[in-house]
This record gives C-alpha cells, structure tokens and sequence, in this order.
C-alpha cells in the first residue's frame, strides 16, 4: 500500500482538490447533509440546519456547490419569490457517501478528546 | 425524511461539529488519506503527499488529530531522532469512509465545473 500517493494524495493542480475543498468546506458538508433529507429546502430551512452559518457564507456554499452541479436552485413563479434547494443526481451520490461518514463521526465524537 | 435534522445537522454546541471540523478540515482529510495507505510515515513524507501543506499547518492538523485520538506519534529513541505518524485502530475506521468519498470525488472532479 505504501505507494498509493507516491505523488500527493490530490495533486495540488488537480480538479479533484478544488472539489475537495468545495466539498469538504464545513458548511459544505453540512449544507449537502442538511439537502440529503430528501426533499427541497427554502433558504431559512438550510441556513436553520447548518447552525452558526452566517447569510454570506450560506450564498457563497450554495453558489459554489451549484456552480459544481451538486446542488440546484429553483425559483417558483409566485409572489412572493419562493426559491428552494435541492441536491441533482450527482449531489445524491456525493451525499451517499458523506452520510456513513458523518454517522460515524457523531458516533465516535464523544470518545475522543476534541478538546 | 424531512425532519432527519430538524434541529441543525450537527448542533453548534455538540462535539461531533468540532470532531467534525477537525477531520473535513483540508489538511485534515489529505493528512488522514496518505495515513491511510496503512504504513507508518515520516514527517516529510506526510509533507509531501499533502501537497502543499505549510510546515504551520502539518504541524497543527497532526497535533489536532492525534488529540482526537486518531493519529498516533511514535518516536523512535536514535540518533538522529525518527518520528513516525500513523492512524489509530479509530482512525482507521474514519478512513475507511473517507476513502470511498473521495474516490468519489477523484472520479467526478472532471465532469463538474470546479473553475
């Protein structure tokens, strides 16, 4: 196994680290936790889920998760303007992924020390 | 599914958001997967597949995650000195999620608009 990142984990000019690093963001990975519920969520009801996210780090995740076709928006035609969020297919795969992993970490979180 | 995380994904006051942080950091993830290839490593050896990483902030994520009792320090008495970091029995499970989300991420990185 010892040669598995000979050359880095993610190369540094790989696509694959700026994914990570959008992904692995911590309001990234709440915001796609809080979306693989299942069902679309207005703003209020994402930013209520990824507790503590102040309103300009919640559009600047959105924006970027979007701009990396995890997650869609959609603007009802209605007054007033409802807009939701939902995770597209590849945001589903990605969020099937994340969840063993966060399950894992809520479980294990009070044995360690995170002092 | 709709009320999964009624009250916030990972509550702000609970200790799986700081666990949380501690290992979606992006050293923390890079410094957990070159760990995970199953072999102690070296310093500069865990420096060279996180590329990029600053001496400040390999030297913090390695004290953080040995902290959380998932990365483990093991100095050999010789002269010169000959530190080795490798993953707790604990994080090796944590890996063990990590890898299928990002070979994930290795895999879709090219399809999805990451400029």
């Amino acid at each position: 196994m010892r040669e598995l990142y000979p050359d880095g984990v993610f190369p540094e000019a790989c696509p694959s680290r700026t994914l990570l690093d959008h992904v692995m963001s911590k309001w990234g990975v709440l915001v796609l936790l809080a979306l693989s519920e299942g069902e679309p969520l207005r703003w209020s009801e994402v930013r209520r889920r990824a507790q503590g996210v102040s309103e300009k780090m919640l559009a600047q995740t959105l924006r970027t998760l979007a701009s990396d076709g995890l997650v869609e928006r959609h603007a009802r035609p209605v007054v007033p303007p409802h807009v939701e969020y939902f995770l597209t297919p590849a945001g589903e795969q990605l969020a099937g992924h994340l969840v063993p992993l966060m399950q894992w970490i809520a479980g294990h979180a009070g044995e360690v020390d995170t002092s």
